[in-house]
Protein backbone atom coordinates (compact mmCIF):
# COMPACT_ATOMS: atom_id res chain seq x y z
CA UNK A 1 0.00 0.00 0.00
CA UNK A 2 1.40 3.63 -0.39
CA UNK A 3 1.64 5.90 2.37
CA UNK A 4 0.23 9.32 2.80
CA UNK A 5 -2.08 8.87 -0.36
CA UNK A 6 -5.17 10.62 0.13
CA UNK A 7 -7.23 9.19 -2.38
CA UNK A 8 -6.74 5.39 -0.84
CA UNK A 9 -7.86 7.01 2.79
CA UNK A 10 -11.21 8.29 1.65
CA UNK A 11 -11.95 5.46 -0.64
CA UNK A 12 -11.42 3.07 2.61
CA UNK A 13 -14.16 5.41 4.63
CA UNK A 14 -16.40 5.21 2.28
CA UNK A 15 -16.38 1.46 1.46
CA UNK A 16 -16.02 -0.77 4.54
CA UNK A 17 -13.66 -4.21 4.38
CA UNK A 18 -17.24 -5.88 4.25
CA UNK A 19 -18.83 -4.46 1.51
CA UNK A 20 -15.34 -4.28 -0.06
CA UNK A 21 -14.79 -8.21 -0.11
CA UNK A 22 -18.36 -8.37 -2.29
CA UNK A 23 -17.40 -6.62 -5.01
CA UNK A 24 -15.93 -8.23 -8.18
CA UNK A 25 -12.98 -6.73 -9.18
CA UNK A 26 -14.43 -5.43 -11.91
CA UNK A 27 -16.46 -3.16 -9.57
CA UNK A 28 -13.08 -2.53 -7.45
CA UNK A 29 -11.69 -1.47 -11.12
CA UNK A 30 -14.49 1.15 -11.62
CA UNK A 31 -14.36 2.26 -7.81
CA UNK A 32 -10.95 3.45 -8.70
CA UNK A 33 -12.51 5.77 -10.74
CA UNK A 34 -14.93 7.44 -8.32
CA UNK A 35 -13.11 10.22 -6.84
CA UNK A 36 -11.35 11.23 -10.21
CA UNK A 37 -13.29 13.41 -12.90
CA UNK A 38 -14.02 10.79 -15.15
CA UNK A 39 -12.85 11.67 -18.16
CA UNK A 40 -13.43 9.66 -21.08
CA UNK A 41 -12.60 9.74 -25.26
CA UNK A 42 -15.11 8.69 -28.03
CA UNK A 43 -13.67 6.17 -30.29
CA UNK A 44 -14.16 6.97 -34.27
CA UNK A 45 -13.80 5.52 -37.16
CA UNK A 46 -10.36 4.76 -39.05
CA UNK A 47 -9.02 6.10 -35.33
CA UNK A 48 -5.43 5.50 -35.50
CA UNK A 49 -4.33 4.39 -31.42
CA UNK A 50 -1.26 4.46 -29.92
CA UNK A 51 0.33 3.09 -26.54
CA UNK A 52 3.59 4.99 -25.19
CA UNK A 53 5.80 4.23 -22.52
CA UNK A 54 8.27 2.15 -20.69
CA UNK A 55 8.56 -1.61 -20.19
CA UNK A 56 5.49 -1.96 -18.35
CA UNK A 57 3.86 -0.63 -21.73
CA UNK A 58 6.52 -2.26 -24.06
CA UNK A 59 6.00 -5.84 -21.90
CA UNK A 60 7.71 -7.77 -24.35
CA UNK A 61 6.33 -6.74 -27.87
CA UNK A 62 8.78 -7.50 -30.46
CA UNK A 63 10.65 -4.39 -31.96
CA UNK A 64 12.20 -5.51 -35.03
CA UNK A 65 8.91 -5.61 -37.44
CA UNK A 66 6.01 -2.96 -37.15
CA UNK A 67 2.46 -2.86 -38.30
CA UNK A 68 -0.48 -2.43 -36.59
CA UNK A 69 -2.85 -4.92 -34.43
CA UNK A 70 -0.24 -7.07 -34.64
CA UNK A 71 -0.30 -9.59 -31.38
CA UNK A 72 3.53 -10.03 -31.44
CA UNK A 73 4.09 -6.46 -31.56
CA UNK A 74 0.94 -5.37 -29.11
CA UNK A 75 3.50 -7.36 -26.27
CA UNK A 76 1.49 -8.93 -23.60
CA UNK A 77 0.38 -6.57 -21.49
CA UNK A 78 -2.23 -4.41 -20.82
CA UNK A 79 -1.68 -2.48 -24.70
CA UNK A 80 -2.25 -6.06 -26.02
CA UNK A 81 -5.28 -6.80 -23.84
CA UNK A 82 -6.84 -3.42 -24.14
CA UNK A 83 -6.48 -3.77 -27.66
CA UNK A 84 -7.99 -6.89 -28.18
CA UNK A 85 -11.61 -5.75 -26.68
CA UNK A 86 -10.93 -2.83 -28.50
CA UNK A 87 -10.68 -4.87 -31.70
CA UNK A 88 -13.44 -7.17 -30.75
CA UNK A 89 -15.50 -4.91 -29.54
CA UNK A 90 -15.02 -2.13 -32.44
CA UNK A 91 -15.11 -4.18 -35.50
CA UNK A 92 -16.90 -1.68 -37.83
CA UNK A 93 -14.20 1.14 -37.05
CA UNK A 94 -11.14 0.10 -38.55
CA UNK A 95 -9.17 0.88 -36.12
CA UNK A 96 -4.85 0.73 -36.18
CA UNK A 97 -2.97 -0.02 -33.06
CA UNK A 98 0.19 0.18 -32.44
CA UNK A 99 2.75 0.03 -29.07
CA UNK A 100 5.80 2.18 -29.17
CA UNK A 101 6.40 1.82 -25.13
CA UNK A 102 10.60 0.68 -24.54
CA UNK A 103 11.79 -0.69 -21.71
CA UNK A 104 13.58 1.35 -19.00
CA UNK A 105 12.10 4.85 -20.66
CA UNK A 106 11.67 7.98 -18.86
CA UNK A 107 10.00 11.21 -19.93
CA UNK A 108 12.85 12.70 -22.01
CA UNK A 109 13.56 9.44 -23.38
CA UNK A 110 9.79 9.65 -24.92
CA UNK A 111 11.03 12.73 -26.07
CA UNK A 112 14.21 11.91 -27.69
CA UNK A 113 12.15 9.08 -30.03
CA UNK A 114 8.50 10.71 -29.57
CA UNK A 115 8.83 12.39 -34.28
CA UNK A 116 9.43 8.82 -35.54
CA UNK A 117 7.71 6.66 -32.54
CA UNK A 118 4.10 9.01 -32.11
CA UNK A 119 3.94 12.20 -34.30
CA UNK A 120 4.87 10.62 -37.57
CA UNK A 121 2.57 7.38 -36.96
CA UNK A 122 -0.35 10.69 -36.45
CA UNK A 123 -2.14 9.09 -33.82
CA UNK A 124 -5.81 10.10 -33.33
CA UNK A 125 -5.37 8.50 -29.59
CA UNK A 126 -2.86 9.07 -27.54
CA UNK A 127 -2.14 7.00 -23.94
CA UNK A 128 1.01 8.00 -22.58
CA UNK A 129 2.35 6.39 -19.34
CA UNK A 130 5.42 7.35 -18.02
CA UNK A 131 7.31 8.23 -14.88
CA UNK A 132 8.03 5.24 -12.64
CA UNK A 133 12.05 5.29 -13.96
CA UNK A 134 12.43 8.98 -13.56
CA UNK A 135 12.01 8.51 -9.58
CA UNK A 136 13.63 4.98 -9.78
CA UNK A 137 16.54 5.33 -11.41
CA UNK A 138 16.99 7.95 -9.08
CA UNK A 139 18.08 5.40 -6.63
CA UNK A 140 19.39 2.40 -8.59
CA UNK A 141 21.24 4.13 -11.73
CA UNK A 142 22.28 7.59 -10.58
CA UNK A 143 19.80 9.71 -12.30
CA UNK A 144 19.82 12.63 -11.17
CA UNK A 145 16.43 14.72 -12.51
CA UNK A 146 13.93 15.56 -9.95
CA UNK A 147 9.81 15.77 -9.94
CA UNK A 148 10.54 19.03 -11.55
CA UNK A 149 12.00 17.75 -14.11
CA UNK A 150 9.34 15.08 -14.54
CA UNK A 151 6.99 17.71 -15.11
CA UNK A 152 9.07 20.11 -17.42
CA UNK A 153 9.63 17.26 -19.62
CA UNK A 154 6.16 16.08 -19.93
CA UNK A 155 4.46 19.24 -20.59
CA UNK A 156 7.10 20.09 -23.29
CA UNK A 157 6.21 17.10 -24.47
CA UNK A 158 2.56 17.15 -24.71
CA UNK A 159 2.76 21.05 -25.90
CA UNK A 160 5.13 19.39 -28.97
CA UNK A 161 2.24 17.07 -29.05
CA UNK A 162 -0.38 18.93 -29.05
CA UNK A 163 1.22 21.70 -31.78
CA UNK A 164 1.86 18.38 -34.13
CA UNK A 165 -1.63 16.70 -33.43
CA UNK A 166 -4.30 19.56 -32.03
CA UNK A 167 -6.65 17.19 -32.33
CA UNK A 168 -5.44 14.19 -30.50
CA UNK A 169 -7.45 12.58 -28.09
CA UNK A 170 -5.15 12.06 -24.38
CA UNK A 171 -4.99 9.34 -21.71
CA UNK A 172 -2.49 9.72 -19.41
CA UNK A 173 -1.79 6.74 -16.73
CA UNK A 174 -0.77 7.12 -13.62
CA UNK A 175 2.22 6.07 -12.38
CA UNK A 176 2.35 3.65 -9.76
CA UNK A 177 4.22 1.54 -7.34
CA UNK A 178 3.19 -1.44 -4.75
CA UNK A 179 5.12 -0.71 -1.45
CA UNK A 180 6.27 -3.50 0.01
CA UNK A 181 7.01 -5.69 -2.74
CA UNK A 182 11.15 -6.24 -4.21
CA UNK A 183 11.82 -2.75 -5.33
CA UNK A 184 9.26 -0.73 -3.92
CA UNK A 185 10.28 0.07 -0.74
CA UNK A 186 9.65 3.27 2.00
CA UNK A 187 13.02 4.77 0.17
CA UNK A 188 10.16 5.93 -2.60
CA UNK A 189 8.39 8.03 0.11
CA UNK A 190 7.38 10.41 0.06
CA UNK A 191 9.32 11.68 -3.38
CA UNK A 192 7.58 9.29 -5.74
CA UNK A 193 4.11 10.54 -4.89
CA UNK A 194 5.45 13.83 -6.48
CA UNK A 195 5.59 12.01 -9.99
CA UNK A 196 1.77 10.39 -9.48
CA UNK A 197 0.62 14.18 -8.84
CA UNK A 198 2.86 15.82 -11.56
CA UNK A 199 1.19 13.45 -13.97
CA UNK A 200 -2.21 14.34 -13.06
CA UNK A 201 -1.52 17.68 -13.62
CA UNK A 202 -0.50 17.44 -16.57
CA UNK A 203 -3.94 15.30 -17.41
CA UNK A 204 -5.65 17.99 -15.89
CA UNK A 205 -3.71 20.82 -17.90
CA UNK A 206 -4.16 18.88 -21.55
CA UNK A 207 -7.95 18.02 -21.00
CA UNK A 208 -6.62 14.02 -21.05
CA UNK A 209 -8.77 10.83 -19.90
CA UNK A 210 -6.55 10.02 -16.31
CA UNK A 211 -6.35 6.51 -15.53
CA UNK A 212 -5.61 6.34 -11.58
CA UNK A 213 -3.27 3.15 -11.36
CA UNK A 214 -2.31 3.80 -8.21
CA UNK A 215 -5.75 3.93 -6.50
CA UNK A 216 -6.91 0.56 -8.97
CA UNK A 217 -3.86 -1.33 -7.38
CA UNK A 218 -4.19 -0.11 -3.86
CA UNK A 219 -7.81 -1.57 -4.38
CA UNK A 220 -6.89 -4.82 -5.55
CA UNK A 221 -4.64 -5.39 -2.47
CA UNK A 222 -7.76 -5.12 -0.42
CA UNK A 223 -8.15 -8.92 -1.83
CA UNK A 224 -4.78 -10.28 -2.62
CA UNK A 225 -1.55 -8.78 -1.67
CA UNK A 226 0.55 -6.92 -3.93
CA UNK A 227 2.86 -9.45 -4.98
CA UNK A 228 -0.36 -10.79 -6.94
CA UNK A 229 -0.76 -8.16 -8.57
CA UNK A 230 3.07 -6.66 -9.53
CA UNK A 231 6.46 -9.37 -9.61
CA UNK A 232 8.51 -6.46 -8.18
CA UNK A 233 6.51 -3.54 -6.91
CA UNK A 234 6.79 -1.86 -10.66
CA UNK A 235 6.03 -4.71 -13.00
CA UNK A 236 2.67 -6.16 -13.22
CA UNK A 237 1.71 -9.77 -12.89
CA UNK A 238 -0.76 -11.49 -15.40
CA UNK A 239 -3.26 -10.74 -13.45
CA UNK A 240 -2.10 -6.89 -12.69
CA UNK A 241 -1.80 -6.30 -16.37
CA UNK A 242 -5.59 -7.49 -16.90
CA UNK A 243 -6.43 -4.97 -14.22
CA UNK A 244 -4.60 -2.26 -16.40
CA UNK A 245 -5.94 -2.75 -19.22
CA UNK A 246 -9.65 -3.15 -17.61
CA UNK A 247 -9.07 0.35 -16.11
CA UNK A 248 -7.27 1.44 -19.36
CA UNK A 249 -10.94 0.60 -21.23
CA UNK A 250 -12.89 2.53 -18.37
CA UNK A 251 -11.90 5.81 -20.19
CA UNK A 252 -12.85 4.71 -23.65
CA UNK A 253 -16.31 5.35 -25.23
CA UNK A 254 -18.25 4.36 -28.38
CA UNK B 1 -19.55 -18.34 -43.58
CA UNK B 2 -20.52 -21.85 -42.96
CA UNK B 3 -23.09 -24.15 -45.36
CA UNK B 4 -25.14 -26.39 -43.92
CA UNK B 5 -25.37 -25.40 -40.88
CA UNK B 6 -28.82 -25.87 -39.01
CA UNK B 7 -27.61 -23.49 -35.69
CA UNK B 8 -26.96 -20.48 -37.96
CA UNK B 9 -29.72 -20.59 -40.12
CA UNK B 10 -32.07 -20.77 -36.74
CA UNK B 11 -30.19 -17.93 -35.59
CA UNK B 12 -30.80 -15.73 -37.97
CA UNK B 13 -34.47 -16.73 -38.17
CA UNK B 14 -34.43 -14.94 -34.63
CA UNK B 15 -32.92 -12.17 -35.14
CA UNK B 16 -33.31 -9.74 -38.17
CA UNK B 17 -30.31 -7.89 -39.16
CA UNK B 18 -31.25 -4.58 -38.10
CA UNK B 19 -31.76 -5.83 -34.51
CA UNK B 20 -28.41 -7.78 -34.75
CA UNK B 21 -26.32 -4.75 -35.46
CA UNK B 22 -27.58 -2.66 -32.04
CA UNK B 23 -25.82 -6.07 -30.13
CA UNK B 24 -22.54 -4.97 -28.59
CA UNK B 25 -19.79 -8.35 -29.49
CA UNK B 26 -19.68 -9.48 -25.90
CA UNK B 27 -23.90 -9.88 -26.39
CA UNK B 28 -23.30 -11.72 -30.11
CA UNK B 29 -21.21 -13.68 -28.38
CA UNK B 30 -23.57 -14.28 -25.69
CA UNK B 31 -26.53 -14.99 -28.17
CA UNK B 32 -24.30 -17.74 -29.74
CA UNK B 33 -24.95 -19.88 -26.13
CA UNK B 34 -28.67 -19.71 -26.66
CA UNK B 35 -29.18 -22.44 -28.82
CA UNK B 36 -27.12 -24.83 -27.13
CA UNK B 37 -27.74 -26.44 -23.53
CA UNK B 38 -25.59 -23.60 -21.89
CA UNK B 39 -23.60 -25.91 -19.72
CA UNK B 40 -21.08 -24.28 -16.84
CA UNK B 41 -17.92 -25.49 -14.92
CA UNK B 42 -17.73 -24.17 -11.16
CA UNK B 43 -14.17 -22.46 -10.29
CA UNK B 44 -12.71 -24.05 -6.94
CA UNK B 45 -10.16 -22.77 -4.86
CA UNK B 46 -6.53 -24.64 -5.63
CA UNK B 47 -8.45 -25.23 -8.98
CA UNK B 48 -5.89 -26.30 -11.72
CA UNK B 49 -6.68 -25.19 -15.13
CA UNK B 50 -5.50 -26.79 -18.49
CA UNK B 51 -5.85 -25.76 -21.76
CA UNK B 52 -5.18 -28.19 -24.43
CA UNK B 53 -5.01 -28.20 -28.37
CA UNK B 54 -3.45 -27.46 -31.88
CA UNK B 55 -1.81 -24.50 -32.85
CA UNK B 56 -5.00 -22.29 -32.25
CA UNK B 57 -4.40 -23.13 -28.42
CA UNK B 58 -0.56 -22.98 -28.73
CA UNK B 59 -0.63 -19.59 -29.99
CA UNK B 60 3.43 -19.15 -29.60
CA UNK B 61 3.71 -20.00 -26.68
CA UNK B 62 7.58 -20.50 -25.29
CA UNK B 63 7.88 -24.40 -24.68
CA UNK B 64 10.99 -24.20 -23.01
CA UNK B 65 10.11 -23.45 -19.74
CA UNK B 66 7.28 -24.69 -17.34
CA UNK B 67 5.38 -22.71 -14.78
CA UNK B 68 2.07 -21.71 -13.86
CA UNK B 69 0.41 -18.08 -14.58
CA UNK B 70 3.01 -16.86 -16.97
CA UNK B 71 2.39 -14.53 -19.76
CA UNK B 72 4.93 -16.70 -22.37
CA UNK B 73 4.20 -19.57 -21.48
CA UNK B 74 0.69 -18.93 -22.11
CA UNK B 75 0.88 -17.69 -25.36
CA UNK B 76 -0.92 -15.31 -27.26
CA UNK B 77 -4.56 -16.18 -27.82
CA UNK B 78 -7.62 -17.06 -26.34
CA UNK B 79 -5.93 -18.88 -23.27
CA UNK B 80 -3.88 -16.00 -22.43
CA UNK B 81 -6.33 -13.96 -22.80
CA UNK B 82 -8.88 -16.02 -20.37
CA UNK B 83 -6.22 -16.42 -17.67
CA UNK B 84 -5.85 -12.94 -17.54
CA UNK B 85 -9.29 -12.53 -16.77
CA UNK B 86 -9.39 -15.32 -14.48
CA UNK B 87 -6.51 -14.35 -12.53
CA UNK B 88 -7.94 -10.82 -12.36
CA UNK B 89 -11.49 -12.06 -11.67
CA UNK B 90 -10.37 -14.41 -8.82
CA UNK B 91 -7.37 -13.29 -6.81
CA UNK B 92 -8.15 -15.40 -4.05
CA UNK B 93 -9.11 -18.87 -5.78
CA UNK B 94 -4.96 -19.51 -5.92
CA UNK B 95 -5.68 -20.51 -9.53
CA UNK B 96 -2.70 -22.30 -11.10
CA UNK B 97 -3.02 -22.25 -15.00
CA UNK B 98 -0.99 -24.16 -17.99
CA UNK B 99 -1.16 -23.82 -21.87
CA UNK B 100 -0.05 -27.14 -23.15
CA UNK B 101 -1.65 -26.94 -27.24
CA UNK B 102 0.50 -27.83 -29.27
CA UNK B 103 0.26 -26.82 -32.98
CA UNK B 104 -0.48 -28.79 -35.99
CA UNK B 105 -1.82 -31.55 -33.70
CA UNK B 106 -4.86 -34.00 -34.24
CA UNK B 107 -6.61 -35.84 -32.01
CA UNK B 108 -4.54 -38.77 -31.90
CA UNK B 109 -1.43 -36.69 -31.25
CA UNK B 110 -2.86 -35.28 -27.81
CA UNK B 111 -2.89 -38.99 -26.61
CA UNK B 112 0.35 -39.61 -27.24
CA UNK B 113 1.24 -37.24 -24.89
CA UNK B 114 -1.12 -37.04 -22.74
CA UNK B 115 0.33 -38.91 -20.07
CA UNK B 116 3.26 -36.02 -19.50
CA UNK B 117 0.84 -33.33 -21.16
CA UNK B 118 -2.31 -33.62 -19.38
CA UNK B 119 -2.45 -36.49 -16.56
CA UNK B 120 0.64 -35.71 -14.67
CA UNK B 121 -0.69 -32.19 -14.24
CA UNK B 122 -3.76 -33.75 -12.56
CA UNK B 123 -6.26 -30.54 -13.96
CA UNK B 124 -9.34 -30.01 -11.99
CA UNK B 125 -10.62 -28.00 -14.97
CA UNK B 126 -9.67 -29.05 -18.75
CA UNK B 127 -10.27 -27.55 -21.73
CA UNK B 128 -9.55 -28.90 -24.70
CA UNK B 129 -10.09 -27.61 -28.51
CA UNK B 130 -8.83 -30.12 -31.10
CA UNK B 131 -10.17 -31.31 -34.69
CA UNK B 132 -9.60 -29.18 -37.42
CA UNK B 133 -6.50 -30.47 -38.17
CA UNK B 134 -7.74 -34.04 -38.09
CA UNK B 135 -9.52 -32.72 -40.86
CA UNK B 136 -7.65 -29.97 -42.58
CA UNK B 137 -4.59 -32.47 -43.12
CA UNK B 138 -6.42 -34.88 -45.48
CA UNK B 139 -6.50 -31.91 -47.87
CA UNK B 140 -2.86 -30.87 -46.89
CA UNK B 141 -0.56 -33.49 -45.81
CA UNK B 142 -2.33 -36.79 -47.28
CA UNK B 143 -3.69 -37.83 -43.51
CA UNK B 144 -6.31 -40.59 -43.85
CA UNK B 145 -8.25 -40.25 -40.97
CA UNK B 146 -11.83 -39.81 -41.06
CA UNK B 147 -14.25 -38.48 -38.78
CA UNK B 148 -14.66 -41.44 -37.16
CA UNK B 149 -11.17 -41.88 -36.82
CA UNK B 150 -11.41 -38.64 -34.52
CA UNK B 151 -14.56 -39.67 -32.76
CA UNK B 152 -12.88 -43.01 -31.71
CA UNK B 153 -9.62 -41.43 -30.84
CA UNK B 154 -11.17 -38.32 -29.07
CA UNK B 155 -13.69 -40.98 -27.11
CA UNK B 156 -10.66 -43.23 -26.33
CA UNK B 157 -8.65 -39.98 -24.89
CA UNK B 158 -11.89 -38.42 -22.72
CA UNK B 159 -12.17 -42.05 -21.21
CA UNK B 160 -9.05 -42.32 -20.37
CA UNK B 161 -8.72 -38.56 -18.51
CA UNK B 162 -12.05 -40.06 -16.58
CA UNK B 163 -10.28 -43.05 -15.42
CA UNK B 164 -7.31 -41.23 -14.25
CA UNK B 165 -8.89 -37.93 -12.87
CA UNK B 166 -12.61 -38.58 -12.49
CA UNK B 167 -13.60 -35.64 -10.85
CA UNK B 168 -12.40 -33.14 -13.99
CA UNK B 169 -14.40 -30.64 -14.78
CA UNK B 170 -14.70 -30.74 -18.74
CA UNK B 171 -14.95 -27.49 -21.43
CA UNK B 172 -14.60 -29.02 -25.55
CA UNK B 173 -14.57 -26.08 -27.51
CA UNK B 174 -16.03 -26.53 -31.56
CA UNK B 175 -13.85 -26.86 -33.87
CA UNK B 176 -14.47 -23.97 -36.43
CA UNK B 177 -13.09 -22.89 -39.98
CA UNK B 178 -14.36 -19.83 -41.65
CA UNK B 179 -15.44 -20.33 -45.29
CA UNK B 180 -13.97 -17.95 -48.03
CA UNK B 181 -10.90 -16.86 -46.12
CA UNK B 182 -7.54 -18.18 -47.56
CA UNK B 183 -7.66 -22.31 -46.64
CA UNK B 184 -10.79 -22.76 -46.47
CA UNK B 185 -12.92 -23.21 -49.46
CA UNK B 186 -16.29 -25.18 -50.59
CA UNK B 187 -13.74 -28.03 -50.52
CA UNK B 188 -14.14 -28.05 -46.24
CA UNK B 189 -18.07 -28.73 -46.73
CA UNK B 190 -19.59 -31.14 -45.68
CA UNK B 191 -17.11 -33.17 -44.54
CA UNK B 192 -15.67 -30.81 -41.96
CA UNK B 193 -19.25 -30.68 -40.33
CA UNK B 194 -18.70 -33.97 -39.19
CA UNK B 195 -15.99 -33.52 -36.69
CA UNK B 196 -17.99 -30.41 -35.83
CA UNK B 197 -20.82 -32.91 -34.73
CA UNK B 198 -18.69 -35.83 -33.31
CA UNK B 199 -16.94 -32.89 -30.59
CA UNK B 200 -20.44 -31.82 -29.58
CA UNK B 201 -21.08 -35.49 -29.31
CA UNK B 202 -18.64 -35.70 -26.97
CA UNK B 203 -19.07 -32.67 -25.07
CA UNK B 204 -22.55 -34.17 -24.42
CA UNK B 205 -21.33 -37.68 -23.55
CA UNK B 206 -18.93 -36.67 -21.05
CA UNK B 207 -20.62 -33.30 -19.70
CA UNK B 208 -18.46 -31.08 -20.97
CA UNK B 209 -19.32 -27.35 -21.09
CA UNK B 210 -19.53 -26.58 -24.45
CA UNK B 211 -18.08 -23.87 -26.54
CA UNK B 212 -19.95 -23.59 -30.06
CA UNK B 213 -16.96 -21.25 -31.65
CA UNK B 214 -18.58 -22.12 -34.84
CA UNK B 215 -21.67 -19.90 -33.72
CA UNK B 216 -19.76 -17.57 -32.32
CA UNK B 217 -17.73 -16.44 -35.68
CA UNK B 218 -20.88 -16.74 -37.65
CA UNK B 219 -22.51 -14.16 -35.55
CA UNK B 220 -19.55 -12.47 -35.69
CA UNK B 221 -19.17 -12.13 -39.44
CA UNK B 222 -22.57 -9.85 -39.06
CA UNK B 223 -20.28 -7.55 -38.60
CA UNK B 224 -17.15 -7.71 -40.04
CA UNK B 225 -15.87 -10.01 -42.38
CA UNK B 226 -14.50 -13.24 -42.15
CA UNK B 227 -11.20 -12.05 -42.59
CA UNK B 228 -11.20 -9.40 -39.26
CA UNK B 229 -11.77 -12.80 -37.13
CA UNK B 230 -9.36 -15.13 -38.81
CA UNK B 231 -5.66 -14.52 -40.81
CA UNK B 232 -6.70 -18.01 -42.82
CA UNK B 233 -10.11 -19.48 -42.12
CA UNK B 234 -8.61 -21.09 -38.95
CA UNK B 235 -6.40 -19.32 -37.12
CA UNK B 236 -8.21 -15.87 -35.19
CA UNK B 237 -6.80 -12.58 -35.20
CA UNK B 238 -6.50 -10.42 -32.64
CA UNK B 239 -9.80 -9.44 -32.79
CA UNK B 240 -10.98 -13.26 -33.27
CA UNK B 241 -9.06 -14.35 -30.43
CA UNK B 242 -10.79 -11.72 -28.05
CA UNK B 243 -14.15 -12.84 -29.58
CA UNK B 244 -12.75 -16.92 -28.42
CA UNK B 245 -11.69 -15.49 -24.53
CA UNK B 246 -14.97 -13.86 -24.58
CA UNK B 247 -16.95 -17.07 -25.70
CA UNK B 248 -14.52 -19.78 -23.21
CA UNK B 249 -15.40 -17.01 -19.97
CA UNK B 250 -18.78 -18.31 -20.40
CA UNK B 251 -18.32 -21.33 -19.90
CA UNK B 252 -17.03 -20.70 -16.18
CA UNK B 253 -18.35 -19.06 -13.21
CA UNK B 254 -18.04 -19.09 -9.80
Amino acid sequence: MTPQQPDRRNFIKKASLGSFLSLSLTEIVLSSFTEEKVSKIMLKKDDIILFQGDSITDSGRLKTETGANQSRLLGNGYPFMASSDLLMQHPTKNLKIYNKGISGNKVYQLAERWDTDCLELKPNVLSIMIGVNDFWHTLTSNYTGTSDTYRKDYKALLERTKQSLPDVKLIIGEPFAVTGVKAVTEKWYPAFNEYRQAAKEMAASYNAAWIPYQTVFDNAQKLAPGSYWTTDGVHPTLAGARLMATAWLETVKG
